[in-house]
């Protein structure tokens, strides 16, 4: 039986060059969640590492043997947070390849991954270029878990752009869909809430993004922002760029009321389109 | 060849209950418009009767023959713009069948129509409910069409909702997706410019809307705020609830500035969700 309220809790976490030090800050947040009231409790993408390509390979590591989901499980274990969606890159020792991935937790048990599918390459002439392929390998598959709270998918920042996570998600039921993300200075402004409100309005279901705190000594600078977005598509709760926690009550009897209220996951033509949560991997 | 730029007018009209005066009143606003130089005019969702259920058939005429036609191809004509998208009801005498319609006019020449897909089924208790579908029958096809500025499609009102008509639609090569709409003012502030960004950053094409002015004196109260959006989710040129016209100038090489940006044409994962434009009627 599934229960019909949670509390979330995304952590901003501020990130520094020490990954030890960014896992024993992650652990105290995450304890400091739990006696808040959180269940569900969301780290950023690179909770553990500044973000940047040349980054990546120093900072990854095996999963499920690394140090940080040793400390995070432990973390989840102790705080009793039901599940810790967090991000890593992690270096296959077989063939050498990294992924951004998401590992959630329960208690000490990983109960899913999520690799990150949509791979953060733009070139916005004169403003930002990042080509995280010359790094990464991308992800092949979609991720749904279920919950005590019903099922909820995962997508790592990029991914958010692409609406297909989101759709299908919600058409197999999913009550929400979780961005670890971290935008910048150019993407954040334009672009990071528009499109979680997007994927909530769409597709009626709560929407989480949660990102690093700002650090303008870094070289690369997170736009924060992390937010809760109700399946009406309005913001719940929200933060700026510093370090902080953002907590939402999540009554999952408001996904019932919106969706009957504006019944379009009823109305689809399917004769006229086809669903793309059709034959989804 | 297509130009790569143009003039865009959304007449976002004061509409009343007495047909011939709403006729009369659009073909002025439609060659004050080609006099400040509009290339393409938009009118609203219900441009030649109130909109409510309970008007659709006394409003409704056949096309191509019917009074509103004959006006707005005459006004298409001399104000030499070059397409004028509207939005009717059509009483096809055959079947007594209604629908919404759009009809897309060049001079005097009909080259499209678009058959709302979506009908306006909605009900928030306490605060609205809408059947459409008591009266209306639904389009049954996607609607693209060629211009001199490139490709365009159209959706009515609460197609909007759907994000697979702009999905197809950009995939298709569309510059812009046109909405003649009315949202009301319960949905209007929840979702009216959400939608039309969401559809507009998401598929990286302009999205133009056009609702009538509000008028508090009707059963219905539009929500108005027509708008145009860039491709890259930012509103160019918007208003309030009365009677206006909203211009925008559109250059098309904002498409591909944007597309070359953020790649995300490029990136889709066809290999792991399915492409909602394949096989799309």
């Amino acid at each position: 039986m599934t229960s019909n309220s949670f509390k979330l809790a995304c952590i901003q976490l501020a990130v520094g060059s020490n990954k030890r030090t960014n896992l024993d800050r992650a652990k105290g947040k995450i304890l400091e969640a739990a006696r808040e009231g959180a269940n569900v409790v969301v780290l950023p993408e690179c909770f553990n590492s500044p973000y940047g390509t040349q980054y990546f390979a120093e900072y990854a590591e095996s999963i499920p043997e690394g140090e940080s989901v040793s400390v995070l499980s432990q973390a989840a274990k102790e705080a009793k947070v039901l599940l810790v969606p967090f991000r890593n890159e992690t270096k296959n020792p077989a063939n050498c390849t990294t992924h951004a991935l998401c590992i959630i937790l329960k208690a000490r048990e990983l109960i899913a991954t999520h690799r990150k599918i949509h791979l953060f390459d733009i070139d916005i002439p004169g403003k930002i270029r990042f080509q995280e392929s010359d790094i990464l390998k991308p992800g092949n598959s979609l991720t749904i878990f279920d919950t005590a709270y019903g099922k909820m998918s995962i997508g790592i920042c990029y991914d958010m752009r692409f609406p297909e996570l989101a759709m299908i998600a919600a058409r197999k039921a999913c009550v929400m869909m979780i961005y670890p993300g971290a935008f910048n200075m150019i993407t954040g402004p334009l672009h990071w809430e528009l499109l979680q409100r997007a994927r909530a309005v769409d597709n009626q279901l709560f929407v989480a993004t949660c990102s690093p705190a700002r650090d303008m000594n870094a070289t690369y600078n997170a736009w924060g922002h992390s937010t809760v977005v109700d399946p009406s598509g309005q913001i719940i709760a929200t933060t700026e760029h510093e370090e902080a926690t953002v907590y939402a009550e999540i009554d999952l009897q408001q996904l019932q009321t919106v969706r009957q209220s504006i019944p379009v996951s009823m109305q689809r033509r399917f004769d006229i389109y086809v669903d793309v949560a059709a034959n989804a991997k």
